[in-house]
Parts: C-alpha cells; structure tokens; sequence
C-alpha cells in the first residue's frame, strides 16, 4: 500500500511552546503517522529548536487535511509552493476557499518571496497585491470584487510567539484564571510594565500605548477615581467603551450618582435610576463630551481626564443603550472599524468588567499584544486567556479592587 | 411650626403589592410624618384597597420631593393638576426636567382629562399632542424640536400591576431565582401558556404572540432542535437576536459544526472554528438568508423555520461580529427602533442564554407582558426578574435544557 | 355560612418591616378575609405602629394553617393561651409535633406568663422547665428522654426585628447583593463598627465581640497579612475556621506558599502542592498550633496572631482534610457545639470566602447579630443576606480585596 | 566549569500526553539544560514512545531539584536506587521528608525490585513492608509509629496514564469545561459506559462498580425521580453523600416538599422549611433509615431505591447539618475512612451537585478511574477536570437535567 507522505518543517520555541506536542498528536489522532528526520532542540529556553518530520497519511485527501490542521501551529510544508489567490467575487463576499486568519504573525508566499501580512488580527481573509508584493487583512465586509484573496492553505505559514523574555506574569505557560490566587504579584507587574510603557511612551516608542477597554462596573463598584488618576497620570492612552461607561461617570459629575446609587450618601437616591438619562440628555444638548469638559460643566471623572489628557475614545453602541451620547458610534461595523484603526502601537490591554469589550478586543488583537482580562465573573477572563499564547492574563476580581490596587501600586493615594 | 402637607391617593392591589408599604417606608425614610384619612382595605384578593394618606413635611421643598419619590408606586396627589408640557429645546434633545416613564402603565392628566400613555417602556419621555389629546412615549434621538414633553412630575400618574389571576408561576410575588428549584412546574405552567398563546394567536387575537430573545449558547449547547421545533409548531412569532445565533444555526446546517465543535462528531473539528465565518460568507454570496433557505441551500434549523413560519426575525449587530450576515441591523438604534416596532401584540417573552438581548429587550418590555428569562449564570435572571413586577421570572438552566424540556413538554419528540 | 375568626395582634415596626403587608399577603393567599379593628400606625420611624385584625375563614383546619403561616411574622392571636408541652420520647428524639425555632427573638406563654426563649438560633426545639420558667432552644441531638418540649404553634411569639436606629449599612431593608456596588461605604461602615465594637470589648460590654468564619481562599488570594493585623489589632475575638485555613496559613510561614503557589516568587513552585501536608504533619509533630507559636516556630500570619491575642479558634473538619491539624473537631456535632458555645457575646459576623462556614454559622446566629457576607460568588452572599432582617450584608468581592480594604480603612498599611 | 549530570528516562505516550513538552519545559525553566540521547517515538497512538536525556545542572542541588522537579511526570532516573526508608516517629506522624503520593499509578524499588504501591489516592505517604515486599499508602492519621515510610523521591516512580482506547468522552486530551458545548454527546457516552459497566458489575467484574456523589441540590432542583430510576436499574452500585440529601430525598416522600419547596404544588408551601427538620426527627425515632424503607414508611426516592438495591451508602456529616440521620458518619476522619473502603471496584465516578464531595471524592480517586463532575457553577467541574488526565470530564448543567437527560438515554420515561 502506497501512501501520501510530505515533509514538513517546525522551528522556533516547539518545545516549551507545546507546539511539537500539538503537532504530532494532531497528526496521530487524525490518522496519520510520522517519521522524525532531523530535531534539533535548542539546549536553553532562548535557542529556538527545528524538527523536521515526514507526514505519512492513507490518502491524498487526508494527507491534505492533516496538514490544513497542523499548519496553525507553524509547521510549513517543505515543498514551499506560493500562495493561491483568487478574485473575490463581488463587494463584501470572499472568495469561497479565503484563508481565515489567525492571530498570530502570519506570511504568504508570493514569486517565491514571503511576505508579512500586515494588520494581523483573527478571523479576516488576506488580501495581496502581487504587483506591490504587499499583503494585508480585509475583513469580510470591507472586500472588494477583485481584490486578489489568499485561499487553502498553501504558501501560508504563522510564527508560533515565543515565551517572552522578560519573567513576569506574562511569561508562564499557563496563565491560570483563579479567584484563589493572591493578585498582588500579577498587579505589581503589571504595573511595571505600565511604569515602562509610560517611558516609552513619552520618547514615542512605537508599540507602547496602553488600551483599555472597559464596562460601566468599573464606575458603578467604586474604579472610577482610580482609572481617571491612571489616565491623568498618562499610563492610558486609548479606551475603548460603551455608552454607559462615560454616561455613568459624568453621572457621578453631575449627580453624585451611579445607576441611581449616590456615591457620597452609600445608598440608592430617590429617582436616581434617572440620573444617567439626564445626564446623557445634557451632554447631547451641549454637542459633545469634550465641549461638556471644556466648558467645565464636567471637572471630574474617566471622561474628563480623557479630553484633558487627549486620549483616545472609541465609544461603541449596543441595542441596550439610552440615548445614546453623542460620540457614540451607534453602527457596529463603524465602531469595529474605529477600534482596529486604534489598534496599531498598542503594546498593552486591560480588559475590564466587560465580556462585549473583552471578547470584541480580544479578536481584534495580535496575539503579541499583551492583555490582561478582569471580572468578577470567572467565564470572562477563563475565555479571554485561553488563546494559547503567553500573553492573556486573566484575574478574577472586581474591577473596582483591580484598578484601585493598580493605582496604588503606581503611587495613587485612594 | 406650620408644616407643608398633600393629600395622596393610593388604589389598586396596594397591600398585597407591598405598595402600601413601600409608600409609607418612602415616606418615613425621607424625614416625612402621615396620618391616614380613610384605609379601605380589600377583603380578598381580587378586591382593590384604598388609602387616603396626608403627607406632612418641614418644608415645601421636601414635601415635593416625598411626592415624587412616591409617585413611581402610584400614588397620585389628590389635589390633581394637569401635567406640565415643555417644548424639546432641538431635535434629539427632551426638556431638562422630562419625566422619565417606568414600564408600568401611565396617564397623564391634560385639560383635566387623563390620557393614557401609548407605547409604554422604561426610560423614555413622553410627547403630549394637546389637541388631538393623544400621549406616547418617545426615545430621546427621536423627540423633535418643539415636541411638548411633559416635565415633572405632577399630572402623571402610573398603575401598579394588579396579580395575575391565573394561579401559576407567573401569578407569585416574588419569583426568586434559584438553581436549586425543580424546574418541572415552572416550564409546564410556560407550556401552558404557549398552547393558550397559540390559540389566541390562530385566532388573530391581539397580546397573543410570543417573543424569543436569544444568543448563540442556544445552538452551541444543543437546543437548536428544539427551538426550531417551537418555531416550526407556531409557538413563536418573533425572534430577536444577533449575528452569531443565525450564523451558528445555519453553520450546523452547513458544516455540522458550531464554533467548530462538530455536532454529530461529538468533538471538535480540525479548523471548524472557521465555519461560521465561511456560512457567512456564502450567505452573504447568497443574498439573504430568506434566499439561502428558499433556493433549498438551508434546509433545516432555527433560521429555516423561522423563514417558513414567517417569523418576524430581528437580527441586531454589535462589536464581536464576523460579517455580518444579510439582514443584521448593524445601527444600534435602528434595531432598536426595529425591536420596539415588534413589541406590540406580544404577550409572552422568553429571554434566553444572552444578557445582552434580555436585558435590551427587558427595558423594551412594558410591565405587563410575562417574560421568562433563562440562564446557566444566576446573575442574569436574578437582574432580570428584579424588576419589581410580578410577570417576570428566572430560571437558572443551560438553554438547551431548558427548550429541550419546553418541547418535549409541548409534545416534541427529541 | 358560618367562619370561623380570630383576632392578632401585630405591633412593632410593622410597616417598614413589610410585617402588616406580609401577614396581609398571607391571610389572602392561603383563601381568608381579614377586617382592620384598629389600626395605628407610628408617625416617626422609631414610634412602633400596631394593628388589630380579625382573620377569617372558612374553616377551623383553614383559620389554624392562617395563624400557624402568619405566626413567624409576629402575629400573635388574642385570645392567648400556654404552649403546650409535650415530653421527649427518646434521647436524641423530639416530639413529633416540636414547633421548630426560627432566629428571631422568641418567647413562650407557660401559666399565663411570657420566657424569653434563651439561645435563640434557627431549627431547634425549644425546652421549657416550667417550674423553674425557664425555656432555652435545644439541638435534636442533645433532647433527652422526658423533656418538655413546646409542640404547635399556640403560646408561641416571635418578635420581628426593629430597624437599627444606626444609619448605616445595616440600616437599610433591601441589602441588595451586587458586583456592581461601591463597596466604599460599606466597608466603611463595617469599620466604624468594628472600632465601636473593639472599644465595648476591651470595656467588657458584652455583645462587643467580632466573630470571623473564613476559609482558605483567605490566604490563597492574599488576605492573610490584612486579616493578620486585624487580630492583632484586637478587631477580631472569634475564628470559625476549617483545617485549610490554618494549615495553608502556617504553610506560607514555613514554606512561603499557599497550595503550592510561592506568595513571594508569584508562581507556583515545584513540589509546592506537598507543602501543606508537611506543614500539617509538622504540626502534629509539634502537638499543637499553640506549641508552634509559642515555640517561635510559626511567627507570622492569621494562628500566631491568634495565639498572641487569644483568640478563640473554633476548626472544625470536614470529609476533604489532610491530616487533620491537632485541634480540628473532627466530629461535626462536637464542633457545632463548639461553634454555638462561642456564639454568646458577639455582636458582628464576618463570613469570608467559605461556603460551608458562612451557612454553618449564619443557622447558628440570632438574627439581631449583625452579619457581612463576603464572596466572590454572588450565591453565597445572596444566600445569607437573604434572611428577611436588616443586619445581613453581602458584598461580591474577592476575600483579599475585602480584608486589605478594611484592615486600611481602619489604619493599616498594607 | 564542570556540570553534574543524570541521565533520566521517559516512557509510554510521552507525546500526545504532553510529557515530554513538559518535562522539557520543567528543566528550562529551572535553569537546566539537556541533551537527547536516543528518542524513539511511536509511529501510531497505540505504540509507546521512549525518551532517554541526559539532564544537566550547575551544581548538584539544583540537578537534585530539577530530577524531583520531573518526577511525577514520570520521569525515572537511570541510575536506579532503591528507594529510602524512614520509620515513623510516632503514631500519626509521618518523617519529614516523606514521599507525598499523587493519583497516579506508582512503584517504589525495594532490593532492586520494583513494587507497585496498593491503595493509590493523592497526599497519602507510602508504607513498605521490605519483607513481605510491599508497599501501600498510608493517610497520615493512620501511621504507626516504626512503620518504615518512603521518604525523598528516589526509587520511587510514577508512571503516567495512558489515553484510553475508547474513542469517547474520556478519551480526549482536553475535557473543556463549557456550558456552551452540547452535552448530548457526552451524556451519551457516559450512558454507554454505565450500560457496559452494569453488564460488567451482574458477571461480577472488578473495577465495574458506578459511584454517585451528590448533594441536596439533586432532590431540589427535580433530579431524585431520575437518580432513584438510575439506582433502581443496578446502574449505581456506591453513593456518598451527606446529611442533606437523605434528608430532603425522604421529606419529599414524608411532606411533599423538599426545602419547603411543594413539588406537586409547584411553590413554596407555608412552614414548609420545617419539613426537613420533622423528617429527620421522624427517622431518628425509627432507627435507621434502612428500617424506615423496610416497614413501608418511606416509600420513594434515592434511599428507598438505595435499600431496596443494595448500594452501599456513605453519608457524611458537615457542620451544616440538622440532626443528623441515623447513620451519618459524624467524625470527618471517619467518614473518609468509609470512602477510601469502597473506592476499591469503582470504575466511573459521577460527581454531581456538591463542591464538597466532588473535591473529596476527586482526592480519593486514583487517575485511572473515570470521573464526571457535574455542576451548574463551572468552577467545580473545572477544578476536577484539570487533573491532567484524560479521564476526568465536566459538565456545566444543573444536576436535574443532567440525571433525567441520563435516564432518558438509558430507556427511562421521565
């Protein structure tokens, strides 16, 4: 019985990335068997290892199959063929067979040239031009008829990450989502690291910003002092959030309320729960958040250290909204578009107290990117952190805890 | 020492409610004394009770403020004004002092005549035309400049619920929400319903339709089969939802698979976390999902059988989607708009297996429609059936258990 | 048709407690009438209101099931008589008709005159000498063959909380359970007490005492340090607490992790799942935890400050043990005996982090002791507050976040 | 500079188990390095793989370190030693550096020999008899003082799991945890196995017993009706469980309730909380609940079925617990006692409704035995999935539905 066999290659962190392991018990559980030709693995953690490995399956199809399903761990077929491109058929449709990214660092092979994909991000197809030798992500909505789209697998390779050089809690393997693991050590470096991105920052170091993305928790359970003390002291410098994140803050600037709970009486107001419509309502009668805030109707809060500071505000709408305040994107591929673009030179993300922000980030990211997730709800940081790279942290705590601690780490007095 | 004091008026089921109560409590919490005039309290359950209660404070500035704060459970002062009008300052902008209406039933008391309040939900102002005496809430974005609007609260009155009368779960004061109660009861008395609701529905009788609000956990979890077997059999008239539900539903269809974990195969599939994006990709090459189901390329499902039945489908976009599908409203406040379009004639709402569309939906609701909202995490239905009403309960149970056992209870076979 | 009547009494803070609406509820539910005698209501919050209400029904069995369902609520009927007594048939077997206490204020009517009920706590029997007039609850376990013990519900009244005049967190009706509450003011409140409560003690007030029930999660997250210094600052009279709490907190001393995780390395160490089983085995080596401390062996964390202020440690053991440590009540009735022998002179609970503590000693306290639930968990918390009295508090938070928060508010610097 | 060395072997499915990633791994990161010397690896799953590596490290204590480090992956030493001896030095105490066992299958070297460890369970020590030559685990409440205990990790070796043969639930490498997958498929496999074990259990087959254990939450929630099917149809053999579960189990049959929930009545019936109480009091007064079956006075349920079949029933207590019933096992120590005795025979365990047996009865389960832990809050299935085995396997779903879903699947008509 002849069998279909094909070389493939490994390299990089395979051992301690688990991506050896991965491989072969893809290969074998899918009915496939191998030969090992050459492994050379690296004697400390930073020498990258190489195993080289025949890949024997029954059929031509299965062969094919395993090597689609092995492929997203990094291996890349010996035989390195160019990638295959084909015309999307109209506006907004991907050619049936599109490659769908990954979130990881991905190539495409094109006159016999790799080239990097840029915009890397999950779930997108890859547009190239083979003229420019230039291949980026489209997302499906923003394809054009004709636009030149990789489809299979072929001429396709990503680079597994490697474990970060720097030992902090975003080093270890696995990054263990637990109530019942003390925070203070995770905060810390966290904190370190935004000590070091804040320099970086300010010398206009790319890749240095810090991102969050946050729900209204962290202003209804008490966070809100201390993210605007982390914004005004410019260790933020984007934020991704809803329509009720900012209504909620300015609600306390001008009503002493969240969601109807005065913050200085401890206790749920007579009508509170209406406090935020007005406020939204003034807020729209005044035009904007940054005119509330200049024209200091709004002095306090997350919102008002955001215009100071000039962050930069992507606010998203959902069908829960009141309102919604003017700023708010309120079409979600629009805000969807507004958040990618802000993505670029993010070196860090807080996810915190909201699974829409969290989960919609945390597609957008490349898996390079840093990100730590916060809720009170296990399911949310469980989730987030296990995209299968180094760099998801998650931490069940209330976002309140977290950022008060985070600041006070970084020399806030709350 | 002269004290401020108004003579109010309670009716309606005010013992058995807790309004009474929660009045009187209100009243003493803010610094207020009362003396009760005439207490007619109803002998059974059926029979409404009255009180007539002097409300007494230090100042006229407090007293105004007991009275508002008292206003939302009903109490109407006797010495009845009409309501106040304001015309909205621009468009998309409601008078500062906008009365902000709850989901119960509303009037509002013009030239001496009180006008029921059409189109009831929570946190809208409400627009008065005082020629054609006709009242009716209206969404801030879509008040126009010059609309009257009624301000404060005087001349507006709200009806608490009376108790159901049917004795069922739906008929108890408080419907706590608990993972440790038998759920037999609860689903049979919502099968009850259903049968009673698709009787009244064939018979074109108005209230009688039934609204499923739901997520994606409704396909990934195996309650697909029963959901569209509820569709299919009539007990379902409107559908909202997201991108993912649809686009999971038709992937199972499609690839066998949802979010890549293979159906049939009972495990997940090599690169099947692909699917949902190739479905929609191809009914997007299709057109629409109605086509898809027509031209015989989905056959079976959620989404076909809504298309067969003539569901009335709202698909609302937000951040986290792929695509998105045809036909998803991306504009949060168009599908709003949409989704408060469907509400009228539903009598029964079942909110299932997503915070985002229950609780979106749940502030659509007037007080009177039943809604039943289902989670495996407590703290959705526990929200949820909060609201003080007695038409809202929680069930803490994964959402294929739940259609699973609705079905089979309707007579499905699964 | 003749019906049968009686006339109850109901007095107290009737209303603001939801009494009258409760036991009005009750009578229309179960299918009785009632008619106000006389009704008056207190003008202030503190003055007590009282209500004289004939119940009817149509039937004896009917009118008795009415009494007997309002009677928890504080009804008493008119027409008094003694409890009846019925003697123990058998060591360790109540009467089959033993009126089953709850954890309010009790008392009992023997030759015409009313006992306070001592050792109030909920689901005991309650054992009267009627020639001493005394009565005290009783355990099942502990009755003995020929007590007198009350049986029905005649000649017994409870007596309904008032409100605490504190305006405090304690103060309020609903404590609402949520993650998304500030917990500022909470725990602000929480230590104002503990500073009032710390002055009674060292004064010798009784009911001065500050009980804290905790599990592991106490040290695994981070808490110790705090919880540390709040013993040592003699915050803390009373520990409720299993086997893992100590031995997880002697571990850190002795190894410096916590199930294995290294609180100063920030990771788990190798091995470090063995380290409680060494520390417990140590212990028992040793003889006692108090040998361990006194011996200069264990000198940080939650037991060595308990042995250096004396604080009385209750362990009790359960199924999941290792070892146990010399100390734990390995017998879950002795320990429960342990646990209500302590009760006496507390004055506030706090139970942190552990299920089966929190439920234990929530059973075994009076509801005039004031209780905080802390958990991560919303069940837990929900659970215990929702006991129908003012004094319990839940908060949503993670144990360290709570103990650091509280040990700072009251001066620490953690 | 001179290194020390160890040349350590690895056996058996050290790839697609992970082993070998990370044994690797261990040794990087602890600051070793390493070479391979001769790997072979298996073509197919079923063919074992074989590693032999020489381990380097800067000084001897370190090389010591990272050998122990790896141990329990199964990693042996070359240079086999027997392993050392230390005998107890008093009753209940075991040396101090006595090996700690895991659940994993185990052999220590005795005269060259190697002898495999009876009575395997995580956290125990190991107890050889180098005369007889053999050698079983001893709790540490259980030594003697002189019995000769293992103590270091030389000549002891652990050998890792292998994947099971059956292409079912049990045998994938990761047991995600998800109340969004479907659990038909699981359900299904779990209801093959006990289909195949009670044909195994009537010839008499060793390992073919079933345990169930559970808590209350089964009686509560609607899931005793399918469980007492279950038992009553031999497929469980074993149940542990506490005071609760019996107790709520006979009240339903005593009362109709079960926590003062009405089951035929579909809500909470009035004094209904004391019914757990009376049943417990009623079966003390018979004896045991074994004569409360056999005279007719319970009827129904789990522990009607329990008699009736034979199980073998542990019930532990907890300091929660009213009463307790006649033949709870008050004393922890003892209880576990009565576990650890009818592990032997067991071959899948279901952990349903209960943290606290779930975890105790996952501490006493050897790695080879199949396990489902069930429970509506993900942490508990999450925490006894993660024991880095194929054969543990969560379920998110409330108990209820998973039993009668079971039931179902196995001809039941519910």
């Amino acid at each position: 019985m002849t069998h279909d066999q094909e070389t493939i290659l490994l390299q990089g962190h395979i051992i301690d990335s688990l991506i050896l392991a991965k491989v072969l018990d893809t290969i074998l559980m899918m009915g496939g068997t191998f030969d090992f030709e050459d492994v050379q693995i690296g004697k400390t953690r930073e020498e990258p290892s190489r195993a080289r490995i025949i890949v024997r399956a029954s059929s031509a199809k299965l062969l094919s199959e395993i090597l689609h399903a092995i492929q997203p761990h990094g291996a890349s077929v010996e035989s390195e063929r160019d990638c295959r491109l084909t015309a999307a058929p109209a506006n907004g449709i991907l050619p049936d067979e599109f490659y769908a990214t990954t979130h990881l660092p991905t190539q495409v092979r094109i006159h016999g040239q790799w080239l990097e994909v840029a915009g890397i991000e999950m779930d997108l197809g890859i547009h190239v031009d083979p003229v420019g030798l230039t291949a980026r992500t489209v997302p499906m909505g923003e394809v054009e008829r004709g636009d030149l789209i990789v489809t299979g697998r072929e001429g396709v390779r990503v680079t597994p990450l490697q474990r970060p050089r720097d030992c902090d809690v975003f080093s270890f393997m696995t990054s263990q989502v637990s109530s019942e693991r003390p925070h203070g050590h995770m905060i810390g470096d966290i904190a370190k690291r935004l000590v070091q991105l804040r320099a970086g920052f300010q010398e206009g170091q790319t890749g240095s910003k810090v991102l969050l993305a946050g729900g209204p928790a962290i202003v209804h359970a008490g966070g809100r002092e201390a993210l605007a003390w982390l914004i005004e002291e410019e260790f933020i410098h984007v934020v991704f959030c809803g329509n009720a994140l900012p209504a909620h803050d300015m609600e306390i600037d001008l009503y002493g309320t969240s969601l109807g709970y005065g913050h200085a009486a401890g206790r749920v107001v007579p009508h509170g729960h209406e406090h935020h419509l007005r406020t939204i309502n003034r807020i729209r009668a005044i035009g904007s958040i940054e005119a509330a805030v200049k024209s200091g109707i709004i002095t306090t809060g997350i919102m008002a250290a955001c215009v100071r500071r000039g962050v930069h505000v992507v606010m998203a709408g959902t069908i829960r909204d009141d309102g919604p305040l003017p700023g708010v994107i309120t079409d979600s591929i629009a805000a969807q578009t507004a958040m990618r673009a802000a993505i670029p030179g993010i070196g860090l993300a807080l996810l915190v107290a909201s699974t829409l922000h969290a989960v919609a980030t945390g597609n957008l990211l490349p898996a390079s990117i840093l990100s730590v997730c916060v809720d009170v709800n296990p399911s949310v940081p469980t989730k987030l952190a296990d995209r299968g790279s180094f760099q998801a942290v998650g931490l069940v705590m209330d976002a309140a805890s977290f950022l008060r601690d985070l600041a006070r780490e970084l020399g806030a007095r709350l």
